[in-house]
C-alpha cells in the first residue's frame, strides 16, 4: 500500500486512554496519507496523486450539490453523512483495488472489521456502522446514489489527469459507465466525456 | 501561492457551457492542489503537506462526530454543510495566511468574491452563500463551532507533524488556544497537548 507517510504511531496513545474523538482522528488521519492506488498504477506521479481524504471530500461536496440541485427526493443529510463515512475503513484496510488479487468478499471483510473497530469508540458508532452497511449493501436510494457519485468523482479526476498529460484513462471511464444508473448522472457523464482531451 | 499543479484550464470549458455542476467541480478541484500554506512556511515538505481539501474533509468529519457526541443542541446538518463549504473560496482566492501582508478585510473581500462567483452557478447557490456569510460573521452557534473546529483540526495536524519530526509547532497551538471558546473543545485541546512530543 503506497502512502505519503506511516500512520500516527499507536505507541504514542498507549496507556493514555485519550478521548474517543482524538483516538478516532489519529486513526482516520491516515486517509490524508493514503494515495488512491489506482492512479499510481497508471503512472500518476506521487506529487499530484490524490489521497483518499481528497476524494472523499469531493464525493461529499458533490452529494450535497446533487441532492440540492438534482435529487430533491433524496435525504440530503443522510447522503452527505454516508459520503463522508463511505471510505473511512480504508484508514486501516488500505485502498484495495481490483488489481490486488483480493476477492470482493475479503476486501469487504477487512473494511467491515476496520469500520467496526473505528466506530466502536464513537458515541453514535452504531448509527455510523448502519450507514456504512447500507452503503455497502446498496439498500437505499441514497446508498446507491453515493456509490454512483463515488465513481463519477473518479471520472472527473481522471479527466483532470488526462488534461495534465496522463494519457488515455478510458479504463476508469468504463468503470464509471458500469456504475451509473440514474439518467441525471448518465447525462453528466456523457457531457464529461466531451471535455476529455481529443474529444 | 504554492500548489501541486495549476488549476484545470478554463480554456477547456470555453464555448462549451457545461453543466453548472461540472463547471463548479473543475473550479473547486483546485482545493486538491492547494497546499495549506502555513505548513510549507515552517518547513513541512511538499510530499506530506496537507491540501485544503484534506483539511476540509476532516473539519466536516469532526463536526459530524462533535455534533453527535458532544453538542446535541447544534444543528448537525447545518454544521456539516458549513464545514464542507467554509474554505471553498480558497479554490480561487488561494490560502491567504497572516504572513502574506494581506489585510483581514482584503482577504475577506477576495474570498467573498470567489464564493459569489462559484455559488452563482449552483441551483442552491444563495443558500450556500448565506451559510458562508454566517460562518464568516460567526452569527450562529454552528458558525462559531465550525470556526473552532477549523482551528482544532490545525492543532491535530500540527501534532502529527511534530511526531513526524517537524520540530516545535507551538505557534500553531497559540492560534488554536485563541480560537477555542467552548469548554468541551478546550478540554480536547488540553488533552491533545499532552500527546505532543516531549510532553
Amino acid at each position: 500500500m503506497h502512502t505519503k507517510a506511516p500512520p500516527f504511531p499507536p505507541a504514542i496513545l498507549q496507556g493514555r486512554h485519550p478521548s474517543p474523538l482524538l483516538e478516532a482522528y489519529f486513526e482516520l488521519h491516515q486517509l490524508k496519507h493514503l494515495f488512491r492506488q489506482g492512479w499510481l498504477r497508471v503512472g500518476i506521479p506521487r506529487d499530484t496523486c490524490e489521497s483518499v481524504a481528497e476524494h472523499s471530500f469531493f464525493v461529499a461536496l458533490l452529494c450535497l450539490f446533487l441532492a440540492d440541485g438534482y435529487f430533491p427526493e433524496a435525504d440530503a443529510t443522510k447522503l452527505v453523512r454516508m459520503a463522508l463515512l463511505h471510505d473511512v475503513g480504508e484508514a486501516r484496510a488500505g485502498d484495495i483495488t481490483p488489481h490486488d488479487g483480493v476477492s470482493r468478499e475479503e476486501k469487504l471483510r477487512r473494511e467491515r472489521e476496520a469500520v467496526e473497530h473505528l466506530f466502536s469508540r464513537l458515541p453514535r458508532g452504531p448509527d455510523y456502522l448502519a450507514l456504512w452497511e447500507e452503503y455497502e449493501q446498496g439498500t437505499s436510494f441514497e446508498a446507491r446514489l453515493v456509490r454512483q457519485v463515488d465513481r463519477l468523482e473518479m471520472g472527473l479526476q481522471a479527466t483532470v489527469y488526462e488534461h495534465q498529460g496522463a494519457g488515455d484513462l478510458s479504463q476508469f471511464f468504463t468503470s464509471v459507465h458500469r456504475a451509473l444508473e440514474t439518467p441525471e448522472l448518465k447525462a453528466l457523464l456523457a457531457e464529461l466525456e466531451t471535455l476529455r482531451p481529443g474529444d
